[in-house]
Order: C-alpha cells, then sequence, then structure tokens
C-alpha cells in the first residue's frame, strides 16, 4: 500500500470522477456516466481494481455525493442516498457497498460540501473560514465549512430552496418560481431548467447573451447569497456550476448583492472589494473530486 | 478567589445584565439600565467590585452584547462596540476596559450568539448541534452554535437582514419593509417598531390579541426560519424576544414553516413534531446572561 494514497468519487446525477490521489492533489481520473446504480458502481470498483493493480492500494475511500444523502453516523441508513427522485437511485448505500469491497474507511458527504472542503484546502477558499460553494446548474446547491469541517446537522444545507423575494428585472413578470415545492425559492428562479421554462426556451443555453434572462438569474442569485452571508458571515463564497459561466451573470450577482445590503454589511470586503468576495472556484470543475480525496484523507486520519 | 467564579454580562440596548455564577449558574444577578457607555460601565465595574468583597474574586469575564462588535481577535479594535446607531457607544472599547479593570481573561460575542450558547448548555438546546437562537423584540438578531462555539466569520450571523418574500397575509399591502436599509427584509417586518408603523399604532404592544398583524408576523417570520433551516440544518431553533411572546406568533410561524417548506425537509422532527423542531428559549430572559457566564469560562479554559 502507498503510504498516503486514497480514492476519492464525485458521485453526480449525470456522471462519477473517480480519482487516485493524495494530500498533494489528483495522480489520475476519470469519468463515468451514471446509469443504474449496479452498472454505475460496478464501473467505479473495476476501475478502482484497475488502477491498483498499477499504483498500489488505497487507504481510504472518500465520496461527495449528489442528494438527499445520510449523513448521520448513528442512523441505520448513514451513507446512503435517500429519497432522490433519480430513478433507482433511492437507498442506495454507497458507503457500504465500497467498504465492504475495498475493507478500508469511507469519508462520506453532500458533493457541495465536498467541493467546499476541496476549494478551502486547495482552491480559492485557502485561509478562508467559514466558507460557503454554491452551485448554480441544473439545480442549485450549497456547501459550508466551519473550522475546517463540513457543515450538517439534522440534515445537510439545502440552499437551493432559500425563499426569496421575487426579481423584479423587467422581462418575465411571473412573480412565481419555477420549484414544484415552493412559490419563490432560489432554484426556482436560477437553475437551468428554471431559467429555460421561465423564458420559454428549450434550454437555457439557447438564450442569447444578451437576454435580460442573466440579468434576473443575476438578481435572484444575489438574493440568495444575500441570505448566505446574513446567516453564516462566510469570509468568502465561491459561486460555481454551469449557469454561473454564462456572461455577466457573475457580475451581475456581485452587483445586485451590493445593491440588497445597500451598505448595511459595512467591512471593506463587500462595500469595496467584492469581485473578491463573491468568487469563481480556483479549481474549475475539480472541486469536487479534490474534495472528495480530502474526505479520504480525513476518515484515515480519523479511523487510524 | 473562587475556584471556579465567573462574571457575565449580557450587554444590551436598554440594559445590562450583570451576574456572578460558575458553570452550574447564576449565584447573583442585576440589571442596570443602559444610559451612557462612562455611566453604564461605570455601574458595571462598581457592582462586580461590590460583589466580589462578599463572594471572592471571579477568575474570567464572560460578555454577549449588542452590535455590531468586532470579533475578530488579530483586529486592533477587537472586544468593541463598532458601528452603532446608539448615541455614544461607537466604538466602546468593552473587552478592554474590564480587562484592564480586574486583570482577567474576557470572552466577549455577540448577544445572540451568548444566548444560544447559554441555551445549548443549560436550556432548550441541549444537545442539539448545530443551534441557532432567533430573538424577535425592538430589532431581530439571531446566534449560532457549530460544533459547539459560536459561529462568526467576515462579520457575525445578522439574520434580521434575511430577503424574504412579502407576507401575503390578507391586511397591510405594502409589499415593501420597514427597514431603512432593505426593500423586504426580515427586521423590516416583523420587530416591534416594523409591525407598529405598518399597522399604523404607536406600539406593537398595542395591536389587539386578533389583530392579523399577529398572523403576518408568523408568516414573514417563518420564511426567515426556513431560510435558516435550508442553510444551517441547525438541529433546533429556538425563537424568543419580546414579539413572539404575543399570542399566536410562535404557533403561525410553526404552521408556515411547514406550509412553506411544503414537505421538501422530509425528516420527522420538521414534518411531524415541528412544536419541538421551533422552540421557546427554556431558560426564559436569562439565555443572555447564564451564555456571557459560558463565554467567561471557556475564555478561561484557553488562557489557562
Amino acid at each position: 500500500m502507498s503510504d498516503s494514497l486514497v480514492a476519492g468519487i464525485e458521485a453526480g446525477g449525470t456522471k462519477f470522477v473517480v480519482a487516485l490521489g493524495d494530500a498533494g492533489g489528483i495522480r489520475l481520473a476519470k469519468s463515468i456516466d451514471t446509469t443504474t446504480p449496479e452498472e454505475t458502481i460496478g464501473r467505479v470498483i473495476g476501475w478502482f481494481e484497475e488502477v491498483t493493480r498499477v499504483h498500489g492500494r488505497f487507504g481510504a475511500i472518500g465520496i461527495g455525493s449528489f442528494g438527499p444523502v445520510d449523513l448521520d453516523r448513528g442512523s441505520p441508513s448513514y451513507g446512503s442516498i435517500t429519497t432522490t427522485p433519480k430513478p433507482g437511485w433511492q437507498n442506495v448505500p454507497l458507503v457500504g457497498i465500497l467498504a465492504d469491497r475495498f475493507g478500508v474507511p469511507v469519508g462520506f458527504d453532500t458533493d457541495v460540501n465536498a467541493a467546499a472542503l476541496g476549494e478551502q484546502r486547495h482552491g480559492a477558499g485557502r485561509g478562508m473560514d467559514p466558507l460557503v460553494y454554491v452551485t448554480v446548474g441544473t439545480g442549485v446547491g450549497g456547501g459550508v465549512i466551519v473550522n475546517g469541517k463540513p457543515l450538517h446537522g439534522l440534515l445537510h444545507p439545502e440552499m437551493g430552496h432559500l425563499m426569496i423575494p421575487a426579481p423584479q428585472t423587467p422581462g418575465v413578470v411571473d412573480g412565481r418560481c419555477q420549484c414544484p415545492f415552493h412559490e419563490s425559492c432560489l432554484e426556482g428562479f436560477v437553475c437551468g431548467p428554471a431559467i429555460a421554462k421561465r423564458w420559454g426556451v428549450a434550454k437555457a443555453a439557447d438564450l442569447a447573451a444578451d437576454s435580460p434572462a442573466w440579468e434576473e438569474v443575476g438578481e435572484a442569485l444575489a438574493h440568495g447569497l444575500v441570505n448566505i452571508a446574513v446567516t453564516l458571515s462566510p469570509r468568502r463564497i465561491i459561486v460555481g456550476g454551469g449557469v454561473v459561466k454564462a456572461p455577466g451573470v457573475l457580475e451581475g450577482a456581485r452587483r445586485h448583492f451590493q445593491r440588497i445590503l445597500n451598505g448595511y454589511l459595512r467591512v471593506p470586503q463587500i462595500t469595496d472589494d467584492v469581485g473578491n468576495y463573491l468568487v469563481r472556484p480556483g479549481l474549475g470543475d475539480e472541486s469536487g473530486v479534490r474534495g472528495a480525496l480530502e474526505l479520504g484523507l480525513a476518515e484515515w486520519a480519523r479511523s487510524g
């Protein structure tokens, strides 16, 4: 066994990213399409078996997973994906399957808590605690690190469902959001499918760069970011995900963030330097899998 | 010096509550009206000098203060009240004055973080982590305990300024809140002065018990509590303050909390037992000063 080799798994609804690495980073990685649990997890196990023959065995596994997941170590379903609408993936005991197969400690958290951890250790969140990582894509999620550790409690953060005032950007006049559960939540205004429905296109990426949709997304996102800032007082918020790659979205969110706060939080980081307060991920699309490796390292240390 | 005696100060904008106690609780306490900083702090010091002659010296002081306060130990203004609108109280170095006078370690945090700590150690928050304490009175504040410690970061939580959808309760039709900074924030709908302005009375307590105002307050408060729940995933939220003593407010908040979430957070604590999730303080009006004693004990241990 290598002295320090760990396995990382970013378990997503569309793809799983698997990696072998150590505290220094990724040695090799692969993307695997998410199909059925049996097929997907089978391919994950197969890849780790293959790479360990060349690189040596790993001492722990870390998993950052799509959810909802059960993070309560005292619960019978600890380490499982629970009530996801994704067909076939309800109650899949990810941790149990991998712990049984490889006989090593398995660290487990949400995909967004893993991404926040990766960014704090190696990315745009170094030295920043509390740190928040928000992603806006097919859904909206948020992860939180406090005192170097992912935050969870009764469940885990579900920041996509922050309740916000309806955006006032001229364009769509419907004040009701697109969430099937809620009337006015963040995800219901800013996730890709919500944008598409709201603006009558097949997918959000079909909208022109100068569509007012992106201004509205920036405004709604800013309301969510203000709520995160006043609740957690993070030292930085990292904003990732496909929707935030659209031109002007992050810039609009920064502008509306300052407009909405209106001078209330009087610290130079917000009043003078919001571009360094609301930032893009430092690890690009690798935040999650780097964080998964860190979850593995932490669990190894804990069990050691 | 007693083996374990500490001094606690709940520094409020209306009154200071001072106490001598230990890990077991308060031995004696007194309330002092908040006037000028010189007079108020002079009376605080005088009381502690008097009681130590009878009860022995204390080993540390803990302060839970109104704010905003500087909690950054690396800052030149650490331990001060900073930009408060309260006349004369800007930049008062509370910690410095008391540390100089008594020559003991001084623990310092916000009034609401102290209250949350008091409730977690001795009140309705025992065994609950993360724990949130929200107070609704002349203003709205929120304190957070994560892994047994008060949460702060860039600043400290400022949950009064959570942005929420305007309440839909029939009555007042003005969708804009009363906050001088914001268009639609929690405090601007639910603090005492906002309720009074919104409903055209001299003070909120003048409203009849069956006024629709209380229903609106419950609805707006619920939006704030939902936002806290999805951001921090606390195991319990304690809701205190004078406004919540009005008949039906907490009950309304619980009902709207479940209505707004609409089954999204599927845990029995919320879906089946919200009365034990959103609860009144277990220490009545003593949460803050009990927490201040705990801040003193923690600082004593830290410096020991």
